[in-house]
């Protein structure tokens, strides 16, 4: 499972100082020509909930939303505007016209602005862009490959050898720090992470990434040049007995020491945090030290706001009972954390598949956040999170791919497995003994309304951005996606056309009508489209993609 | 949920008519201009097992393989072909020229052969065509819909009143036979599910149709043009208390006569069953008579060999204790098929979800198979059917996407399903109180090789051709598809490639590597490359789909 390196070692210094060029030019600069983006055509996302025990209805609105280019957020909406008169209207009320348009009347100062258009024909839309809220950035070649058991013997299998193979071969005790020792093979997987993940509409990740500091700032410096929000954290495990020789902190000490240069790495490169932030990134308790861990959390405490921490809980019952062993003294997992001050509002806690009651409480309690990995947790066989009854319990949940144990980079793929799982939940002796019933109410079951919701505003309020992405309210951040479902197949096509392509057996009826594998027959209901594209949507219906208001991805 | 009929019946007549002038030219028609078709490159298969108890263990071949136009069968293979100076040695051995190599020589009478190969470095294999051992082809409209409940609100939320739709407007009772008084939407419909399976790779479905006998001959009819292997089934439901009442059979007798009616003009179609056969298809217990389940059972074994017969079983316990109520006399779901002459050694029996262990055995007596379709049994929430016990008890399985209780027409989907669901299975008290065991062993879960095995040899003893297709055995039919996975990335680009590429900010980094969303790195076995291609393929990875020998579909 190593990446093969040596073959590429004569580019790498090349290679580097192409990134970090590009990084100067990057987001960074905001020299776009004009002073806003107008998006004109449909628009869906969730209204805010004010408590996870409310249903989440979507809403749809026609008309037009401006961006500043300056800030990349959302300065005002009119959904009057409808056809081009009213549309015409609008932009001289405002001193705009459309850059796109040449005008022969020279009607005084007006403002030249960027329109982009969602085509009704093509059933385009736009949307909040997904936040995946737990992400191993450097196990994407993993991705499809599982070991033949379970978590523990999946991370010493495929996972440990592949994280190790990031580091520097000329640095084998992990001391380097700049970024341009990541081996060339690291960084193109890197880079293609951040451009998979993109491709499928993720505007903002929460990405582990390995033990070594100079890839941990590159994929830093990737996810500032592409564009793509991010939280980039250098993986901490310092706990010898449980991790392999080969990849491993040094000690407690230099773990926390590697962890603060990549902190002041990334706020160099991005000091606002408008993109990247850091995140104190633990791995799990089996892999840390107390001491490690009470560093960390005293680590991200220092900081002012203090420092986003991630890290995994609960994912499987061996790994609970790991745990308790390690760590005798803990009256659970979560309280592991707890006392060593991780357990913050601005945690993430991956998976909890097996939280107890009282654990959970404790989460609550703290204002801790659970990020729900269902492709992952269904294809390693670690359970069937109870996601119902966290959010009747006031947890607050978003969608996380976990990339590789989860085998999609598609938080749309997570949305759907999130369905899938809460419709077998009822069937699991867990979830009966929770309930206390031993046949399924359909309280459980989530609906695609839901799962939507968890992959764009719960992520939000997961990686403690609330109030700032995962919705179209005004003042809001434009991260966003145009989703494209294609046209409707019957409503274009006569009967002649069909005999036409009858004649040339093989080929597909309609080339032109559905983008893939979404159908529409024209008598759905918008909510129905919606739901087919959960269903059965992938990236070939991510037509445009932009984060902080700048384009990041145009489909192929 | 209806189809909007009116609007194109102006068209009907000559869309029926194009239809027929296509069928008379379409795959009946043998007037290939090669006597063989050699396939060369790389083939991946599974060697049929005798038992299945056994493991299935993928197998790689290179060389070449030919297959007869004449009756689509294996001929031969020769694995030591390998390179193109032994390539070109086979073809002269056999009196053979490449048909699309322009020779100078003229090298005595040799016959042309067409020549297909697959890419080595696109990583292109041939493989079996996948087999959907359950699927309603008038449901497509319906994928990625669903009522807020499960199976029996969703029946008549959904897909009645959309199943009613293929019936002729002008023939409230159902009396019409011919299949040009389909209406055209219907066509459009049953001609893009074909479409959209053979895109898919499935080379032969097992298809529900409706109560309509013209739609269901013009279902027969459209997989013939389109030469995808189908058995075709007349749905049969005439319990008025349990259907409603626009989407009925009239009566038990009248049900059998339409039911006799599409089998005459499925066999007139193909006289030989060479593509198209008709299957007794009672929609379920619930929905029929005792007269017309014991009719249907008379009816299959009138004929010799007997007609196939596929229905549902137990895929809810709803539905299950409606049976009960519905059946007194029954001892069990299954008694009620068995009393009628429905369990035969040709019976493709749906679902199977909550089967007991006397069920089982019966149905193992019978010969009676299994099609397992866990994306459906997900999404409605029916349950975790436990197939290892099944494959440990003997039963036959195969894998079928049940379209639209499944959101996906792809068998490859429903094999990552088979081993998403396999994982979970663990967890469920059913299966904890049959097998004694409150912690999973793990000997429940599915391998991937297992569920493509389900997928291809498995699908084809559920359709009773186990000798004839889902393999390359010599003399099989070459019903099969070539799939694409794509180049590596990392072995072809260079670092100023990465470099060159970046400058572009928001463009995909390796714009000709993967096909879809398999992503290869090189050092990947080819096992773990079929792994890949499990968890992470789709349609774009289909890149050419033959049944019979003949080439049925091409990707755009």
């Amino acid at each position: 499972m190593f990446l093969k390196v040596s073959r590429f070692s004569v580019g790498l210094r090349a290679l580097w100082w192409c990134l970090v060029l590009l990084n100067a030019c990057g987001t960074g600069a905001k020299a776009t020509a004009y002073p806003y983006t107008v998006y004109r055509g449909t628009f869906v996302h969730f209204p805010r909930l004010n408590s996870s025990l409310s249903k989440p209805e979507l809403a749809r609105k026609q008309g037009v939303l401006w961006v500043s280019s300056g800030d990349g957020r959302i300065k005002g909406y009119d959904w009057q505007v409808r056809d081009d008169s009213s549309f015409q209207s609008f932009l001289s009320r405002h001193g705009w016209t459309d850059a796109d348009v040449t005008t022969n009347d020279n009607a005084g100062p007006s403002a030249k602005v960027k329109v982009v258009e969602s085509v009704d024909e093509r059933n385009e839309f736009f949307f909040p862009g997904f936040i995946d809220t737990h992400i191993h950035a450097p196990q994407f070649p993993n991705t499809g490959l599982f070991g033949s058991a379970g978590l523990l013997d999946w991370l010493n299998e495929y996972t440990f050898p592949l994280e190790a193979s990031f580091g520097s071969k000329s640095d084998p005790n992990n001391q380097e720090t700049d970024p341009k020792d990541t081996p060339p093979e690291g960084l193109r997987v890197y880079d293609q992470v951040v451009a998979r993940t993109l491709a499928h509409g993720t505007t903002c990740a929460s990405y582990f990434a390995t033990i070594h500091v100079p890839a941990t700032n590159a994929l830093a410096a990737l996810c500032h040049s592409r564009g793509q929000r991010a939280f980039i954290g250098r993986v901490c495990m310092d706990n010898r007995d449980q991790s392999p020789p080969y990849y491993v902190d040094q000690s407690a000490d230099e773990g926390l020491n590697a962890t603060k240069s990549t902190i002041d790495y990334i706020r160099a490169l991005d000091p606002k945090g408008a993109l990247i932030n850091p995140i104190i990134t633990p791995r799990f308790a089996p892999s840390c030290s107390i001491h490690s861990l009470t560093g960390l959390g005293k680590l991200a405490a220092s900081y002012n706001p203090p420092l986003r921490i991630q890290t995994h809980i609960s994912e499987t019952t061996e790994e609970i009972d790991l745990v308790h062993q390690l760590f005798p003294e803990a009256t659970s997992y979560a309280d592991v954390y707890d006392k060593a001050h991780l357990l913050t509002s601005r945690t993430i806690l991956a998976h909890g598949v097996h939280l107890t009651h009282n654990e959970r409480t404790l989460i609550r309690e703290r204002g801790s956040k659970v990020s729900h990995c269902p492709a992952s947790n269904s294809a390693l066989g670690s359970g069937l999170a109870p996601i119902r009854i966290m959010l009747d319990e006031g947890l607050t949940v978003g969608l996380g791919t976990d990339v590789s144990g989860g085998y999609s980079p598609s938080i749309l793929e997570a949305a759907r497995q999130a369905c899938l799982v809460s419709r077998l939940l009822g069937y699991s002796t867990d979830f009966q003994e929770m309930t206390g019933n031993s046949t399924s109410t359909g309280h459980e079951k989530l609906s695609v309304e839901e799962s939507l919701y968890l992959a764009t505003r719960g992520g939000a309020a997961v990686v403690d951005m609330a109030d700032d992405i995962g919705g179209f309210d005004k003042g809001m951040i434009w991260d966003a996606q145009l989703i494209e479902l294609g046209a409707v197949n019957n409503n274009t096509v006569s009967p002649s056309d069909v005999a036409g392509v009858h004649g040339f057996a093989g080929r597909i009826l309609v080339k032109s009508g559905p983008v893939g594998n979404v159908n529409l027959f024209g008598n759905e209901t918008w909510q129905e489209q919606i739901q087919k594209w959960m269903w059965s949507g992938d990236d070939r219906n991510v037509k445009n993609v932009w984060v902080q208001g700048k384009l990041v991805h145009t489909r192929n």
